[in-house]
Parts: C-alpha cells; sequence; structure tokens
C-alpha cells in the first residue's frame, strides 16, 4: 500500500498509473506536480489524481513515492528542483524510456546515486498522449523493467516493483546498459524508421498518389510515426549511443538487401525474407 | 455478368475473387489452373472454384475472362502456355503487384501488347497465403488500379473494371510507370524494411532479450515481414528499378537523421519528427 503518491508530470504514463493504483485500491492519496496548471486541473477533474500543487518541495512532502514521469529532458530539473526535501523514507522512481541518460542525471544531481533512486520503465504507450488519454488498464499484462544499480536500496526496488504489478504489470530487472540497448532496438530504432519512412515518402514527387493508395500494411507500419514528437526527439536525444550503434546495424544489412536487389540476387533475397519471417513469426508464438 | 472465369493460381489473391463473384452472382463458372493439382483439389473441395484442369489451353477454352493469379515470376509462362488458343472475346488480366515487368513479358510472348489485356492489381492482402486463406471480403472498400495501355481495348478494360467492383473493389486507372512507382514506395519498400529490420535484429547479440521486449508498436511495425517470401522475392525482382529508387530515397533521408541523431541536432530531429507525424496523422484522417 502507498499512502501518498506524488506524479511529477500527470500525462498519459503517470495518469494511466494514478488510475490503475486506485482502481486496485493500493494508493490513498495521489498529487500531481508539474508547471502546467491547466492539466493539473484536468487531471483533477478527470479523477485521476486527488489534488495537485505548482511547488515541488510541497509536493514531495511525507510521499512514500515520487514518480518522474516527465520528458526524459526534464528529469534533471526535476530531481535539482527537490534536492534536500527527500525525507527519509520517500522512494524515487521514474518512468523513462531510456535507463543511462536519467541515471546520469541523478548522479549529476545528488553527487552520488542515492539509495532511494529505483530507475524503471514501463513498456507501455499509446500515440495519443497527455492526460486525457490515460487508461485504466494501460499496464495490464505489460512489461515494467526496473533497473536497479548497486547503490540501489533493495527495499525501495521491492516497493516500486510492487506498485507496478498492482498496476497489472509484468515487472522484471535488467541492468542499464543493457535496457536501453534492447530498447534502442526494439522500440527507438522502429520509431526513427518509421518517421524517416513518412517523412521520405511526403517528399515524392508522387507522393499525394502515395498516401491516395497505402493500404493496411503501410497503416501499421507507420502508426508509430504519429506519436509525440517531442518524447521521441527526447529518446533520441537521451539514448543517442545505443540508438546510433543499432541504427548503424540496420544501415548496413539494409545496404546489404539494396545490394542483393540491385544484383538481382535471388537467393540471397530470399533467404533473408524466409529468415526474417521465421523469426517474425517465432516472436509472434512467444506472444500467444 | 461473367459466365466463365479462369483462374491461373488459385491461391488468396485468385480464390477471394471467386468466392466474391460467385456471391455476388456475378459468374457462372469458375475453372482453376495450375500446376498443383493438390491446391486446385483443395480449392474445389472448399468451393472456391467448380472445377479445375492442369492443361492451361483447356482451361483458357471459351472463357470470357482469364485471371493470372500466378507468382509474378509465372507470369510470362503461363502467357506462353496459352498463346494461339486465346478465343476472340476472351479477356486477359492479372493480379501482379508490378505492372511494368507483366507489361514486358506479354509484349515477349505476343510481340506486341495485345488488346484483349489488362494489366491489373488489387491492393489487398493478407500475411497468410493459400486458397485456405481466401476470404469473400478480402477486396471489400480495397483499390484495384488498372494500367490500361494504348494498345488495350476500350472494352475489355470495362469489363475488367465491372468484374472488380462486382467483387467490392474500388477501381482506379493509372499509368504502369506511377503504378510501379507508387507501390514501390508504400507497400514494396515497407516490406523491404521490415524484413531488414527483422533480420538485423535477429543478429543482435541481445537478439533473445530483444525479442522478450518488443511491444505492440513492434508487432506491428513487423507485421508485414511475416509475409511471403517468395511472392515478395519475386515483388523485388520485377519491380527492381522503382524499388531501388525509393530504397535509395529512403537511405539518403536516413542518414540525414543519423547524422541529426549524431549531432544531438534537436531541432532538426525536431522538425523531421513533427513534420512525419503531421504527414501520417493528415493520412490517417483522408483514411476515416
Amino acid at each position: 500500500m502507498i499512502k501518498k503518491l506524488t506524479i511529477f508530470g500527470v500525462g498519459l504514463i503517470g495518469g494511466s498509473l494514478a488510475m490503475a493504483l486506485k482502481k486496485a485500491n493500493y494508493c490513498e492519496t495521489v498529487i500531481g506536480c508539474s508547471r502546467n496548471i491547466e492539466g493539473l486541473e484536468k487531471a483533477k477533474q478527470l479523477g485521476v489524481i486527488d489534488d495537485y500543487t505548482l511547488d515541488p518541495v510541497a509536493a514531495v512532502k511525507g510521499a512514500d513515492i515520487v514518480l518522474l514521469a516527465v520528458p526524459m529532458g526534464a528529469m534533471g530539473t526535476v530531481l535539482q528542483s527537490v534536492k534536500g526535501h527527500i525525507e527519509a523514507n520517500t522512494i524515487v522512481t521514474d518512468a523513462g524510456s531510456a535507463k543511462a541518460s536519467v541515471v546520469a542525471a541523478a548522479r549529476s544531481v545528488f553527487g552520488e546515486i542515492p539509495p532511494f533512486f529505483v530507475p524503471a520503465h514501463p513498456i507501455a504507450g499509446r500515440e495519443k498522449s497527455g492526460v486525457e488519454a490515460a487508461i485504466v488498464d494501460l499496464y495490464v499484462d505489460h512489461k515494467v523493467i526496473v533497473t536497479p544499480l548497486p547503490e540501489t536500496d533493495a527495499a525501495a526496488e521491492q516497493r516500486v516493483i510492487k506498485m507496478w504489478q498492482a498496476a497489472g504489470a509484468d515487472v522484471e530487472s535488467m541492468d542499464v546498459e543493457k535496457h536501453d540497448q534492447v530498447l534502442a532496438a526494439t522500440s527507438h530504432l522502429p520509431h526513427v524508421l518509421a518517421y524517416s519512412l513518412v517523412d521520405t515518402l511526403s517528399h515524392s514527387e508522387v507522393s499525394d498518389a502515395i498516401f491516395r493508395y497505402a493500404a493496411g500494411g503501410f497503416r501499421d507500419f507507420t502508426r508509430i510515426a504519429s506519436s509525440d514528437p517531442v518524447m521521441w526527439r527526447d529518446i533520441c536525444l537521451e539514448n543517442r549511443n545505443a540508438i546510433l550503434q543499432s541504427l548503424e546495424a540496420f544501415q548496413v544489412n539494409l545496404q546489404v538487401l539494396h545490394q542483393q536487389v540491385s544484383d538481382a540476387d535471388s537467393n540471397g533475397i530470399m533467404d533473408t525474407f524466409t529468415h526474417a519471417k521465421a523469426v517474425r513469426d517465432d516472436y509472434m508464438k512467444s506472444q500467444s
């Protein structure tokens, strides 16, 4: 049970967690804090939070858990604003899509990794953002990865794990570097590719016809290009190294396939496609 | 109305058309022809076709319309096998995903573009293939593009248009080159990218974790990598030039984005993502 949960940034991610914990009777009071009073007012009207404050120091006072669900680029600023005001029993966790940069921000603000800080990442999202997009079951059967550090207090880690489990999530631990590498490959790179594809096609001389005749495959393939540009720009900046590594591996692979098509290398193309289909089919089987 | 429709290659595409025309009472008899007797027997058992033959000459005898729904690479072989046996009132059309290569095959077999030949492309598909995957409403509200040539008989074109309309499709005309360019961009390139992405990730040192933590965005983005490798290899070979053109434009665009991420060029990344999202959102609005 959580008596007081403070959420910095009550949007899709923070709002959905608040709704899920309320429904599970796992949390007594949820306080929102951000610089966007209209968003906070909206969250309160929707019943997602009980109350809000614009004052970070007041927000964290007496909190059991403080969740940072602000854009990745704002994590350091929020930590700085509450530095020296985090009480002995308060745990701080976050929901950032990349972990090394949040850990670096915490180290920079506190001069070390504080034991009360538990980096975490709920792997869930929607194209829509903002508190209006929050839904009570966003985390049900979704994975949350916690990336504890050697300095992290084990009891704090357990409380964060239990909180996400109460929201319906399947929680696992992973080290920071592996998390960032895996997420770059599986989530960040596909977003970069989808944005780049749509951008490329929009500059084609036949772009009107392209979008007119695009069918279901295209719709699914480009769905993630409708995601929030600010969030994904931040992710590109915050997980830059791992994304570049994935992107470069992809560019090399794509150039090989380009050469195979250019050479009309029937066997080469067939091998690539057959292998990819087998891997993708195995992946789908593992999901069902 | 069609008295006799002959379908070469009774798989997803040919089978679904047969089912739709039967349901619409638009076709009396459907005859299947291929080199795969088991597939034909299955199609007959399922009631998709009325009968079948392994003999191409017998198959086209007395046919109103002959549909070539065989793999792209087999179009020329089928045309060769019926050359000299196509009756005066018989129309030949096809369902290939690229048009210039089918037109070239027809020109090569007949020494000219025959007036009775109407190249066409139903933009519809499923991941599954084969006659078992055929469904009666595959073409409902889907586009079919006919790409008539100057030599094409106008009445033949109209009959092909009406046939697809009877199956529920929205039929439009386009010239061959534009068709191939548009389809390369909107369908063929995304398939190449999806296959290449899955192939790339399968060779990562953390590939087990990648597929373990992949979420909904990844599932949608890679769905088309579960498509039939033979069909897509053929498309890569048959629409090679247009695909290479699209692919190269994408590679250039992706390299620009790579540089922006590498430079931590926040504004550059933001501009690309914002533009792509706006274009993709407009596209979705145009679909609804």
